[in-house]
């Protein structure tokens, strides 16, 4: 990763950026994680989306377990380099419910509303393991 | 807000969750900002976006100084609770740069490349103000 990238880069104080993925076709959102430098730059060189578990205080590499990866299409840094825009392919389902997407829960008249069903069950995904 | 929707947010450390700013009808992320409590309950009793402004420890009523508001289609919320993704309709441009969306700093062949030029000028924004 070159310097102009990483001097553009503004990790917190915990050395994490958020990071969003966008489903890089249908413009569909579908999750919010973290990123560390060398999470950014396995990513970068890998081509496959890793990020920073902050539970498990180590790189996640998304899909290891449950085989849904998130191919990279495009980074994109935004105007003050806190945040990441991953552009992605991704394979089957990227929330943990076996959701395509982790923001399936909606507001609407003052409740908590599911947008979505899961389309695969979660049990499948893992085995008894819990992270995507 | 009822009891459900508050049990389900998961505010960090300083009281806030990440917002993903979408627009709506063509799904571009317009940007990353913060939320806090009475940010999300201002939004929804409003309709207009309002973040929390972590430099300025305040409020940010979005467009306030620049006219460029978000009207509130659809909070959604992650299965976690601990992201927001805000479906907006976006007045003009989203970005202090004067660009529609902050993730315009795309990585191509590992540098830096801007993906759009701004819209407006910024100063004509905001006269001498800097936050959107």
């Amino acid at each position: 990763m070159n310097a102009d990238i990483i001097a553009s880069l503004r990790f917190d104080g915990a050395g994490l950026i958020a990071g969003i993925a966008q489903q890089h076709d249908t413009g569909e959102v579908l999750m919010l994680a973290w990123l560390s430098r060398e999470s950014i730059e396995e990513t970068l060189a890998t081509g496959q989306v890793c990020y920073f578990s902050r539970s498990r205080n180590a790189l996640w590499r998304k899909g290891e377990t449950s085989g849904q990866t998130q191919r990279l299409i495009e980074m994109r840094l935004d105007c003050d380099g806190d945040a990441v825009l991953l552009l992605v392919d991704q394979t089957g389902v990227a929330c943990h419910t076996g959701r395509r997407s982790c923001f399936y829960q909606a507001v609407r008249d003052d409740q908590l509303v599911e947008t979505t069903a899961p389309l695969v069950e979660p049990a499948s995904l893992y085995g008894s393991k819990s992270a995507l």
